[in-house]
């Protein structure tokens, strides 16, 4: 997931809650909403899984290389367990 | 969870998109992006949670009141596991 | 999902958990053991989905026949949250 | 997280288990069954966190150090995913 590739799933999640947004002002069925609600959470979990895929192949990784990896896997392991705590 | 203060939600989940997408832009260390979208995930369960409560408080009861409740507990269950599966 | 199925299905659970158990004393590697809790989890979830339905299906309806379903409202969401919460 | 405190963890989860399937057999309330569930499964992520911890600080730093880290960075992501899904 490259950072062009980020930008736009980001730029389709914010259309996505404005959908919300507009389905809540129409008084739409809760149960449809609710979906909707589920498919921005599993758009932000792919978009939180290429960011930490992103950063154990670049940051962690180059800070292994450099002897210095202790406080990046901290920090990583940190993130994932706010990330699938949700 | 009524209207308006599920529309104020909403609201304030798509600013923090945005805020997301400027991180994104201005290439702000991942792991601080990683922090704010798991922030965004827990705004958005807090919705989920709010509509499932109402959902339950009125269409639910309403269609059991009238004897008519089987198709809504399916229906529920449904999202229930959709939205406890993120 | 009736009472000897949860026996079944929470007998099965057992099992895989000791399996864990033997994992880990014969130093497998990380990875299958995750994957391995990864599938308990799955399989406690379907439990859970299991004991929420059959709630929703018999105390819950029967409260509000009898008039009486706000606090079994109040009660299923905190156990829908704390569910969906990991 | 050491090989013994994993063991101990895992012991404790099993007895959580059979902890559950007694509650079913003598037919508990639905809640707190579910609220034992939960519990199991906090105790599971705890688990496969400490696991993911022990993998990352580990395998993939060896791997790393040994300028073969592609193969065990995709394959811990694929088991973050696994995990952070349920």
């Amino acid at each position: 997931m490259n950072k062009k590739d980020l930008q736009d799933r980001l730029r389709r999640i914010e259309g996505q809650v404005r959908g919300l947004h507009r389905m809540v002002d129409e008084d739409q069925y809760c149960i449809d909403i609710l979906t909707q609600v589920s498919s921005v959470q599993a758009a932000l979990k792919a978009v939180g899984m290429g960011l930490l895929d992103d950063h154990v192949r670049h940051c962690v990784r180059e800070s292994i290389e450099q002897g210095q990896g202790d406080q990046k896997v901290e920090e990583l392991m940190a993130a994932v367990g706010r990330f699938a705590g949700r």
